[in-house]
């Protein structure tokens, strides 16, 4: 497009190569930010340079953070008889809302999906296994999202996980089916941590 | 939150002050960033920073320009008769795609909104009214968007245009009514062009 400068077509491209947004909300965000401050704008882009630095996977549950051991693995506090099992990081955020949840995690990141060539071998499962030989744990939560690819990983790892003799539970279905866990809101979420049954 | 990482919270933030980015949809932009090659991430952040690096208003239409006159001013092919007057540089965008207009533009920066408190001298108004005593111009296109604002807009510029003796015409109303003009598709925007009527 002639009539368009180079930089923001570049931003309207680079923007578009984001989830769900499109060429529309793209050039939205691109001509906000032409009027935004410079220092709003600097500081964007500094948060998105900035963003890789120094993040790691913690080396016991696989969270993001930024040191080898999470704050949470590393909260003395926190009960390490119970591990908490879900997909993605956005999920230990959204436990860590409800307040109610004082165990550890593990983060398989992703979920066991044929259709998307996703198998137990591309997620931390042989990690938890491991975790639960290793460590007196008692009670493993599976928090995996209430849709299919969710259940399946959750039935997959409630066989794996039975012969340790690991109590595994599945948390209760107060959760909207179909559903995203991280979109919960934080009622939902405790009611159904307390109603969780054994698997 | 004690499981955020800061420089994902950080970035959480700044995505959460663009418009119509919620806290949700902030996050995931974010955690999709972290799983991005540092490639994506960087080409990113690069495209922010240079955002606003060597971006000027042309001087003549105050489209937005890498060039003291921008690529269409330059442009020795278009019709310095007709000057189509937009709300914002986007919908200079919207117009080109047609490919049916060869004249040049003026780009408002906004329209006459009481309710927000832009008045007409908020606008580059001074500036149209001076091209039009200084260039010889035959029709002045009111191209601002087919709602409230941009009809007040275009009826105030109609006033004060006519007695310069310079013929202006609003987009025929093939557009859909209370849209935005950025969001029409090339077919509706190329019939509303031809179907013009004089105000």
């Amino acid at each position: 497009m002639s009539a368009l400068a180079k930089p923001v077509a570049r931003l309207i491209d680079e923007f578009s190569r984001l989830p769900g947004i499109g060429p529309k909300t793209a050039s939205r965000l691109t001509f906000f930010l032409l009027r935004a401050s410079k220092e709003q704008v600097d500081a964007l882009a500094e948060a998105v340079r900035e963003l890789k630095a120094g993040i790691v996977l913690c080396r016991e549950c696989f969270n993001i953070s930024e040191t080898p051991l999470c704050s949470v693995c590393a909260d003395e506090q926190r009960d390490r008889s119970v591990i908490c099992v879900v997909e993605e990081p956005l999920d230990v955020l959204a436990i860590e809302r409800t307040r109610d949840y004082k165990g550890l995690y593990h983060v398989l990141h992703g979920a066991i999906s044929p259709m998307d060539g996703v198998g137990p071998a591309d997620l931390r499962i042989n990690e938890l296994v491991e975790r639960l030989r290793t460590k007196p744990v008692r009670e493993v939560i599976l928090a995996t999202n209430p849709n299919m690819e969710g259940d399946a990983t959750a039935m997959y790892l409630a066989r794996l996980i039975q012969p340790l003799g690991v109590t595994t539970t599945r948390l209760g279905r107060g959760l909207p089916v179909g559903g995203d866990l991280e979109y919960a809101d934080e009622m939902t979420l405790a009611r159904a941590l307390e109603g969780r049954r054994q698997f």
